[in-house]
């Protein structure tokens, strides 16, 4: 059994990665939040698991070096200076910061980098995505996550070849182009499909999340991978053994 | 058998209807095209098809009251005043426009009514189609006639509901909001997909055409009934009993 | 706001239906469970909710009819007997029975039967529903209530035209039949989906459940239009106005 | 340009392929079928399209042979000695022989056994086909060929797992079983769904044939690849790159 820190333990991940940790069978050591001691928590703990602020990176980073305890990152709103600080700590202690831990979604990722590396552009590329009547912005982010992976697989910039909202007199589609569709509407937590559409045929890349309970799983799982690992940076992609 | 005749006969339709009535074992008594002679086809059939322009259709709706012929008339771009030919052709033969000769798509117009009619507006209404990379508009028509279709099952004005286009920071989606997204690539014929979602469940009503000939297939079994009704004007659904 | 009854309220049903009391607004007026007194309950009930045993109908219908409450009875395994049960208690008071609460499926069902009334024997139907891996039956109830209602549309029997567990060498598929298959996995609450498949089309109408509250939300929802009407057997349908 | 030459060239498959070869650009540099000169064919030839019969293969290889022409071998019925033959031609020329020649299909097999071999035996795995009405056997054999992906991705043995045919009380779900499920209707080409269940979330992997182009498309793309090729053993996934 690991003994697990939580980091931002009253947050809505917080609480689900302390429901995981329950369900799984491991041990929860310890959860702080806005003004708690990173540095108590980190020296009884195998591995913490940090979902709480920017501001808090820092010195969540040097409690985990102090102690020499991995750490998953997966705070959102992260800034490049972030990445420095995340780099500088990965030089003393095993360091996963992700923007998604769903494991999921990881693999779809990198499922759909391989096969938009694999397919010549004949083959169109679109993703449509369904969320909840009360989220704000489309696409959504994880969306953008899988245009990345089809850009970065057909070696293009996304930017250059995003094609979004569709309506109206659009003219035909243009070659290369990577299309996003947004639907919205009642307590859907996530779907996410990737279609490449050539002449007669369709390959079709998709995950559907039924709740979020997910993602605190996959923090749970990267965090329990981090336990003993060389200090280094790390992505959830390995986790998956990818 | 009964004797076909096909007005616009060597337009794309006109092709494929010819093909559907050699495939259905029935007769094709003739076709005209730009020019051609309305009133003499006219007098040999059973019942005409119309898929020509609309320049010809008062000529077309003469040579049927004329020879006392039904018939269907698939002619896209029509405006008011071709309405009220059609009311008066009416009064004489039986006479069916639609601008979608499709059974699948006429029915599932219907089962999206009465799904729209039957929900409270605590289901939000999403519709998402795909076509080939060619199209060069959006969403398509038969999304619009399936948009039109649950409207008027909420008893509202689809100008007024429709969220079109979602990109950026939309917010959140507007109570008894119609959405619509459009999927373009490869080869595809055309996909349509109604999505009713509520809190925890949806309700998926979906249409898929793997070609064109359906188009035919539909209008030759429209024309089929129309032989030996009273004159009138008739749609799509009475084709299919609705 | 209704004061509701819940017989059976410590089940996994009964909890449901509070939890969805609470969160509609309404007055739970209170719950027993075996050996409780369902006749004080009913006094003070503006309807009752039974999902408890078979063994309990009768003295629930009793007590339903000595306050003039109406109730809607989702218990399950109940057999012809019950059924004269409830038809008697019928002539006193509104009852409701039903083995499917959600209105998603009631919908569905009505939608599918329409369907394959409307559509000739030319298209195929297919019924694919998708369970947890613990589930260990198959088809699932709601596809054979799917299927009944595709046959009725028709008007042929279900017994007469399934075709089950297709493995091996089939042979072709017979005309007019109905076909069912079952896929089981991970925690899905439950998806059904039913395609008409003719040459070059299909049409597909389907549901997904994300969990169970949907059925609890929708024996509320039967329940509150119990209140005030007439004696008489009712059924989900007309819950929905169909 | 590359010469093309088709051996059954008056096969279902040739003809498509001949098709194939127009619409590319390339050129059709002559087609044999059962009693025809392989090697006249093959010597004025860049590479051979076989899709004959079992019984032709060695002469066919032979002519590949004497003329140094690559050779891309697609016909269905072959058994272990006709492996030995292709062995021995591959010691010469290049040789690519395959059971199923999409392009779609081949790379879903390559990313279903990626995705078995990277999440674990939490994620139940089960493949749904849809095929045209006038199929006689399933599983098809493209959903077998799925299968032994998601095997191999996992080190088992697909006969060790495979849950076919579910039907009646089946009992819960066998930890790591595969399962597979047949629909048929109407003139589906072929439609192979392969879903990873786990709890609370679904990876699902498609792939959608509009018709029977594609196997041509795909088997006219491998013989392209071969030409200029090394003597050898050579697969599908290699002329994706994979």
């Amino acid at each position: 059994m690991a003994r697990i820190g939580i980091i931002g333990s009253e947050g809505r991940m917080g609480q689900a990665i302390a429901s995981a940790v329950a369900e799984q069978g491991e041990v929860l050591a310890g959860g702080i939040d806005k003004g708690g001691d990173a540095t108590a928590l980190s020296a009884k703990c195998d591995v913490l698991i940090d979902f709480s602020s920017p501001g808090a990176l820092e010195a969540n980073l040097d409690a985990a070096v102090a102690s020499g305890t991995p750490i998953l990152v997966g705070t959102t709103g992260l800034e490049e200076r972030h990445q420095f600080l995340l780099d500088a700590a990965a030089e003393k202690v095993a360091v996963l910061q992700t923007g998604n831990t769903s494991l999921g979604v990881t693999l779809l990722a990198h499922l759909v980098r391989q096969a938009a590396s694999s397919l010549g552009e004949e083959w169109d590329i679109e993703i449509v995505e369904t969320h909840h009547r009360h989220k704000v912005d489309a696409p959504s982010g994880t969306a953008l996550l899988l245009g990345e992976a089809a850009a970065r697989g057909r070696g293009v910039s996304l930017d250059d070849v995003s094609e979004r909202g569709r309506d109206g007199m659009t003219g035909e589609r243009r070659d290369g182009a990577i299309g996003f569709a947004s639907l919205r509407g009642g307590s859907v937590a996530g779907d996410h499909s990737v279609s490449f559409l050539s002449d007669n045929e369709r390959l079709v890349l998709s995950h559907m999340a039924e709740n979020r309970a997910i993602f605190a799983r996959g923090a749970l799982k990267g965090a329990m991978w981090l336990i003993g690992r060389q200090p280094g940076r790390y992505a959830m992609p390995q986790v998956l053994g990818l």
